[in-house]
């Protein structure tokens, strides 16, 4: 049996993407939506407190094309929380007028593919990155991952020095991207149904294509990497919301 | 041919996942609301009996993200009880406020990669094991499973002594979790779309992350392993569905 | 070219798979819904006229879990006959409740992997195969199955001979079931997605789950079976479908 | 590169699948449904006088199972005109009361896998296959699919002389049902997600599971064809249209 | 690690595919509909501005069979004006009475498998097509397409040499329809679900069978190209928009 590979775990995360029901939503009258629009930043409110107490995160992103009108991505200190979280929105006036189409549970993931004798969770930087503040960033993207397992093509039966050293050569591309596209990385063995999720930030959306078409080509993409559905987005500021919903 | 393996049948299982349809939940006045509650309760009562009396066992279980909202697992003696359940709750008024979104139909089951010369039938640990008191553990993981059949890596194709010593090395994994995740394996063959479902029961929701992740380098896994949709959610205590539910 | 292999066919099939929407069901008044259920057994009496002159036969069962509620099993000598029984029960008004979830078109048929020289339509036992009166078992198992051709595993691109051998150490297994598992096949090349449906009768449900595993390791199976869905069921006497529908 | 075959290329073609929503249907008054089938009929001759000018054809057939509850096909000299049609339907009063489940587009084609020399558009054989009244055949299967590019199976790699004889030989079977079943090759490449639609007419439905079933153990099939949904039906005569619909 | 192939990035793109909801468009007064219609081409003539001005291009096109009903295909300089775009349209009238079925998300690309030593931005023919306006062809075809990546079929491990003499041999295809088919590629990697998006336009339907079947004997295609679904469509001109809405 191969090793695996050790990781380091942080918060918790779902990413999860609704359509606003636009028909619905504008048989209200304009107080309802208004009251609506307002419970909801209510939400956002607190979830802002929490970031400020260092106790969790989040992001708001419209997305573009049919897949969604919106995604919200949350990150807490337990899946627990996620679960009242998400809850909590369903349960809000908003929610009525939204679908629900797409979400993604995993948790924030460093892979240990890293030279050993250094205890990570001494280091200010992994813990950083563990518990992230997301970006404020103008684009986002998100989509899942596999590593294949198929005839010749099987990540999970190479020997873990074949699979670090092309772990280290992938990461050299996602270095070449430093100060463009800031990557999270978050786990979901166990959690959904794929193996990882990759959320890219940054200022300028044609990064994200060019570091993913970049990587396609390295060996960790090109022979071992399979990809679920891609959304790409623009950052919802919660003071656009009430334009983004104003009829 | 290869030899089948043997395997021990214990009781049969329904895993029913539903969401909640919270918009036309909202439009019933409370007291609709609190009778569908009480009528859900009194049917989980008689789950409750049923399970003291050791014919059966139940959990509730909220599912974290969009896949559902929350799921039933109920073991029963007979196929026909678990029809009859399902039929029952189906009937209820809560229903009427449910979407089935996945079920899945199994049997407990153990492999009898065994040596041989035991009675299996004789252990108390066996029989513990065919018809378990499901645990109140703090979180629940659930995914179907295939042995892969394709070109080289064929499982049902491996000589029984090939695939006893795979099964063997895989089991030692398990072990290493023992403690720590609670797991209960059922065969659905002739029954549902996999082969098998897994269960996991853990007080720590990332010990599923890291058990499914150290499995996935095994050889069984990593070269025959095929898996369906993960689903991972957090205990729903009886006294907390009001709450829940609560609007 | 491959010899193609003869076939034996039979009465029509069709099965049809449906769940109730029992959230309107409920709306109506309870006369309403004997007047339906009524009407339905009258459709059930005339399909057992049919049954009792030998023109025909069908079997009820409920399907365990979100798959289905019921699914209606119909054999007749003519395509057409089916379509017009599918639009008459379209027509009732129970239709209006359920939700057609899933349907197979097929054709009994006997693979003629057979000694030559014999005639099989002058067999009595041929002809109760090719015109089975279903049995009142008290189980049900259904599902859609292919001969995969995917490279080295390519079933159409074995010789005639190979392939019967195949077959014949593959019948071997079903008749270590004889008396406990009655199996119906049902060819559906050129009228649905699979090429054959099988049908799986028995009073022990678990027989399906050893029978279907125990032939998954005989080649025929392990290296060029695919399959689709599971359905298993529980007969759906004609007296009990009232308490069935009952609210 | 392989050189591409050459194609003859007739009326375009549009499958059109519907299924009634039988419950809203019935909530019409008699008067309303009489009406609505009469505005279809109308429809249907204006589609029989442009088969009497020989500037298309079109016919009608119930389908078996839940895939659909009938078919409409339909040959034109343009797409345009395709499009037209289409939304001329779909604004009909009975298109209310139907769901669109499943359409292709494609042209009939003949492959040009034939002796050099000839000039096929002198030949009044190939210009009534190009541009074919569709028979009155008691049934109708329809499917599409596509030629394999699967590791070593690859057909578009092949050399021309390679698929020139195995297409002949696949030909020789098709003859072989010649006064049995007709056959309409349709090309959809660039128009629909298949590479070719086939449409057979036949008076004994068994034909197409014969045809398909023998032509699967050629080598064309065998190795290279990859087949969608299939789907079955009786032929739906205008005058049996009212009967159809009646409640 | 093979060497990426660079690109040229033009405009960002959004195809936009809806299917019109004709039962409820035509419970709408005749009023009703002409103001719906009304907006809409409000909205289209500030389109038309922006293509005046060069800063962006869109095209109408009815598209054939169930698939869709039509498809607005956008241009514009940021992927911020796309989801301006999309909301504003989803606000209208008449996207109450339309469902998005369909969505793709890509930018204009030019893949520099081109000798170098030229400075691509500084030719206006490539400016040209990095910021095309559509043309109003008579016909449109779009599909999306990835680079094979599954076992001996990789096209991210052939090298850059080879990759350009394929991509050379695949062009000169394309060469070959100049003046009867315009193609635009729009790369998607990070974007959506496929790598690319390619439109068609053409006065002659026709030509993009054969376009796409020729292309698929070439290597590029035959062992590397894995398609979407195809969509295929008619011009919907501005003049004719009120036509096809009429009732």
């Amino acid at each position: 049996m191969s090793e695996a590979a050790q990781t380091l775990d942080g918060w918790y995360c779902l990413h999860d993407f609704r359509t606003v029901d636009w028909t619905t939503w504008k048989m209200l009258s304009s107080d309802e939506r208004q009251s609506a629009i307002h419970e909801f930043l209510n939400l956002v409110e607190k979830w802002n407190s929490t970031q400020t107490r260092k106790e969790g995160s989040h992001a708001l992103y419209n997305i573009v094309g049919q897949k969604a009108d919106f995604m919200m991505m949350i990150l807490r200190p337990t899946m627990e929380e996620l679960n009242a979280i998400e809850t909590e929105f369903n349960k809000t006036k908003l929610a009525e007028y939204t679908i629900p189409v797409h979400s993604y549970v995993s948790v924030v993931e460093l892979s240990n593919y890293l030279p050993q004798g250094q205890d990570p969770y001494q280091s200010p930087e992994v813990l950083a990155r563990l518990y992230p503040i997301l970006p404020k960033a103008k684009y986002v993207c998100f989509y899942p991952m596999d590593k294949k397992r198929q005839g010749e093509d099987n990540w999970y039966m190479l020997p873990m020095d074949e699979r670090k050293k092309l772990m280290r050569s992938h990461g050299m591309i996602g270095r070449g991207y430093a100060g463009k596209v800031k990557q999270i990385i978050t786990g979901s063995v166990g959690f959904d149904d794929y193996e990882w999720g990759v959320t890219l930030f940054s200022e300028d959306v044609l990064q994200f294509k060019k570091l993913v078409y970049e990587m396609r080509f390295d060996e960790v993409s090109a022979r071992y990497g399979e990809f679920g559905a891609f959304f790409v987005g623009h950052i919802l500021h919660e003071d656009a919301v009430a334009k983004f919903l104003h009829i």
